[in-house]
């Protein structure tokens, strides 16, 4: 094959990528040189194709050094491939039934080449298209704990861990882009947030000026910025989900970062609240739309059972280490802890999805499950609803205990 | 000058190091060819020589690849010797007066040369010898206040913040000293442990089986081990302070690393308390050694004064920042924030004094305030008085809300 310039919208281009790699090449074999290759991607940051021939095919996704949804004028460097490949790696081992097999990284051309996934659907598309996903909530919640225990310092020696600290602390432009989009804007102003109004203008005045508010989610921005508890998908939304009736892969991990595990559980399940207040305008029955709360306490009790077995059998880390506190008092300390830590763990999911919601409704980036409804007079008391019980959660003075008062917040909003 | 083999152990090849820096070799000029160079160094991991001329005089600090206690048995990176120098130019720029001027850093010959402080004093010896230093508990309440508050998500913005904290999360080797020395071997048994027995035989037992204090002292090391509230000093004892009755410096920063800010300020203070049960066996006068107890609460009093007064005026960083929170509503979540934290980092600072106490006196690393009671049966009075008091500490079920509450802890001991 003749030389392409490195033009990645340019189809030869990208195929003689492939043809270079041979662990790419191999896949395709003679089917290469006819292999259908287009751009279907519509994410706000990078390029995806899909390479199609008669034999395989397989997803390229392509990180150019800006952002794409700035058309190029803002500048970000495509380190934030690294990082996913990386992420995609460790989680991989964790849950390997949960993550897509990566074929091969290429930073020089900044390529990163996986299993294209079919006939799964993102998640958030699959539901506003009325399905439903009876195992999705057994998956993630089987995804959540491995990946948050493994990565954590009940599972990891410091040892390990630490480098691994190390190594995700400098995926600093992505987590910026996290600060601001998720903590700042929403709460504090800013002329890039973008609500319907003036029917959410009271809330938005509520959430920017109740000061207990102000203080709980900075709090949350804090534990974001100075805890390291776990390796974070860090952009765990429906939109990161490629899902069948019976398959569940999780993909985009270029925000992972190490934070509380309350981050990326709440980011979950505060889309599923979205999709939960808006799909009622896309012809959810109440039936419907009450599963994906009975899904949201499962994810939680899915978790909080998996993540207390690992817990129980695999405390192999540097804090409260099995062999550590195999003794009487060790035990029950140990036990004590658990509790502890999975209390926290909820209070702050209920905090992180609270804050996801927010910013979904009335910050810059939104979900399509509520900007699809095009009339204003429809979609302002589903937005308002949900904001009603963000605002529930975050100015609640005592700490959430039970994941069925995060979902009588949703089912009691007037 | 000849080539000499390196041998740090040798004068002339140490000479002729000094003599192939420029920015050594001017400081001794012609002098260099008679300064005496002795090593003058007590520590466990490395050595530290004294080079004096006639004109000049400075410290040169060797890492070798081992740890010096070990004899050489036990390897260690020269690494460490990186971390010390990074952390002091960082503290140097935070807190000038009270950090040593470095002259140069030579990874290759992983020599470390800086000032030589004199006629100052490490601390710990000071104390025993009866002198008092009235400035130190000012100083060093600046010295905390400014290295904390200026490595903090308050003065620091991410971008600044998450690449240092990648730099110090590769300090895995004396983390992991301090994560074995500091918090496991003293709690959950260890054959390395050494106390006087039998008369502290029931301390030791209450401390590894009181499944309160081994929950308690685990939830400190989780905390040192997933929280980046501040670069630490990471080994902030009497033995790491010099000092005059009008200068206070710190060194030995080579285990620096992000942690929780009660970490620092605790092992201080918890060395204080030991000073304080120990001196009666050195002729301290009770007068004297109630000063300690002053001194312990102007330390904590003078940071939470100079902490809050940065808060005021250089909140600069990711998190409660001026900008975003000069509104009223944020002005109220600010200043309830500052409360929420200072009472936080109050009762680790209590909670991390305690474990200091603890594993200086029953665990490897002793004190030599005690260590040099020669006679057991006054040391051993003395040691389980500072036992009790650790014991009460780490045994509360409330949080300590007020330094008085800690001081108390001591003084009322039986």
């Amino acid at each position: 094959m003749p030389d392409v310039p490195a033009d990645h919208s340019n189809p030869d281009y990208l195929r003689q990528h492939i043809a270079d790699q041979a662990v790419l090449a191999q896949i395709f074999g003679d089917s290469l040189e006819t292999a259908e290759i287009r751009e279907i991607g519509d994410g706000n940051l990078n390029y995806i194709y899909r390479v199609q021939s008669s034999d395989a095919q397989m997803a390229i996704k392509h990180a150019p050094n800006f952002s794409r949804m700035s058309g190029g004028a803002r500048a970000l460097t495509p380190d934030r491939l690294k990082f996913e490949a990386r992420a995609l790696q460790l989680f991989r081992e964790l849950a390997p039934e949960h993550i897509p097999e990566v074929y091969d990284y290429n930073s020089e051309a900044s390529i990163l080449a996986m299993r294209f996934l079919s006939p799964h659907k993102i998640m958030r598309k699959g539901l506003i298209e009325g399905n439903v996903y009876p195992l999705f909530a057994d998956h993630i919640s089987t995804y959540l704990a491995n990946t948050l225990f493994g990565t954590s310092d009940y599972a990891m020696l410091p040892a390990q861990k630490r480098p691994l600290v190390a190594e995700f602390a400098l995926n600093v432009e992505l987590c910026e882009i996290t600060e601001r989009l998720v903590f700042n804007q929403a709460f504090a102003g800013s002329q890039d947030n973008n609500w319907t109004t003036p029917q959410l203008d009271k809330h938005v005045t509520r959430l920017q000026t109740d000061p207990a508010i102000r203080l709980r989610v900075e709090q949350l921005k804090l534990a974001f910025l100075t805890r390291t508890d776990a390796l974070l998908h860090g952009d765990l939304h429906s939109g990161s989900v490629l899902l069948t009736q019976d398959e569940t892969y999780l993909f985009d991990t270029e925000f992972a970062t190490f934070g509380p595990m309350g981050f990326d559980i709440g980011m979950l399940i505060g889309n599923l609240f979205l999709a939960y207040f808006a799909l009622p305008a896309h012809g959810a029955s109440a039936a419907r739309c009450d599963g994906l709360l009975d899904d949201i306490e499962s994810i939680w009790t899915g978790f909080e059972r998996k993540f207390t077995a690992l817990w129980q059998d695999n405390r192999t880390g540097g804090a409260f280490s099995a062999t550590r506190f195999e003794d009487a008092a060790g035990s029950v300390a140990a036990r004590s802890h658990l509790q502890a830590y999975l209390a926290q763990v909820l209070n702050e999911t209920a905090g992180f999805a609270a804050v996801e919601i927010v910013r979904r409704v009335i910050g810059r980036a939104h979900v399509i499950e509520f900007d699809s409804i095009e009339d204003a007079k429809r979609r302002a008391p589903l937005e308002a609803a949900a904001l009603d019980m963000a605002c529930a959660i975050l100015g609640r003075a005592a700490p959430v205990t039970d994941i069925a008062q995060l979902t009588a917040a949703a089912r009691n909003v007037p």
